[in-house]
C-alpha cells in the first residue's frame, strides 16, 4: 500500500490517540501535499521540528497497528465484503424472482454501510 | 451489556495496550470469576494492589474505547452481518435453484467469519 494512503488511513483508525500537533501536520504532509517547510513557515518553527513531529506521529501510528491491527481487519473485511457483494450479482443472475431482486438490493445497502 | 462481558471484549480489543499485570488480573477477576483476595494471594501483594491494578486498568479500556470506539463499530457491524444472514434465508425460501442455494452457502460462510 502507498504509504501516503496507509498513514491517512491510520490516521482515521488512530488519529484520536495522537497529539492534536501530530495530527495536523501528519494531514497538512500526506493529506493537503504540503511541504515540510510550507508546514514550518505556517507554524513559525523549523523544518525539522516539523520533521520530528510527524515522524513522532508516524511511529505511534505504526505502533499502535503493530499492537491492535485494526488496519489489516479492517481490510481483510473490506475484501469479505466485496467477495460477498460478487456473490450477490451472481445470484440476481440465477434468479428473476422480483422479490429476491429487492432482498439482494437491501443487501447490499447493509453492505456498502460496512465498506 | 453486562459489565463482565464488556470487560472481556474491550480485553479482547486493546488488552495488547495494557501491561502484562493489568491483563492478567482482569483476566482473572473477570472470566476466571477469582475474588480480589484469591488473586492478591497468587501474586503475593494486598488486596489494596490488586483493586488498583484493576480499576487502572479497566480505566485504561474506557479511555481507548471513548477515543476510538472500536467495540462501538464491532457491535453495530456484527448486527448488520446478522441482518444480512437473515435476509439470506429469505432469499433461500423464495428460489429453489440449487445454484443460488449453493452461494447462499458461501456467502454465509464467509459472512460468518467476519463474527
Amino acid at each position: 500500500m502507498e504509504k501516503k494512503i496507509e498513514i491517512s488511513m491510520l490516521c482515521q483508525l488512530y488519529g484520536k490517540l495522537l497529539t492534536d500537533k501530530q495530527l495536523e501536520f501528519l494531514d497538512d504532509y500526506y493529506n493537503n501535499d504540503l511541504s515540510l517547510s510550507e508546514i514550518a513557515e505556517n507554524n513559525d518553527i523549523t523544518r525539522q521540528a516539523v520533521r520530528d513531529i510527524i515522524k513522532k506521529g508516524e511511529n505511534k501510528l505504526f505502533e499502535y497497528e503493530e499492537k491492535l491491527s485494526f488496519m489489516k481487519k479492517t481490510l481483510k473485511q473490506e475484501q469479505k465484503i466485496q467477495q460477498v457483494l460478487l456473490k450477490l450479482t451472481k445470484i440476481e443472475k440465477n434468479s428473476s424472482d422480483k422479490q429476491v431482486a429487492n432482498i439482494l438490493d437491501s443487501i447490499r445497502k447493509e453492505l456498502n454501510c460496512l465498506l
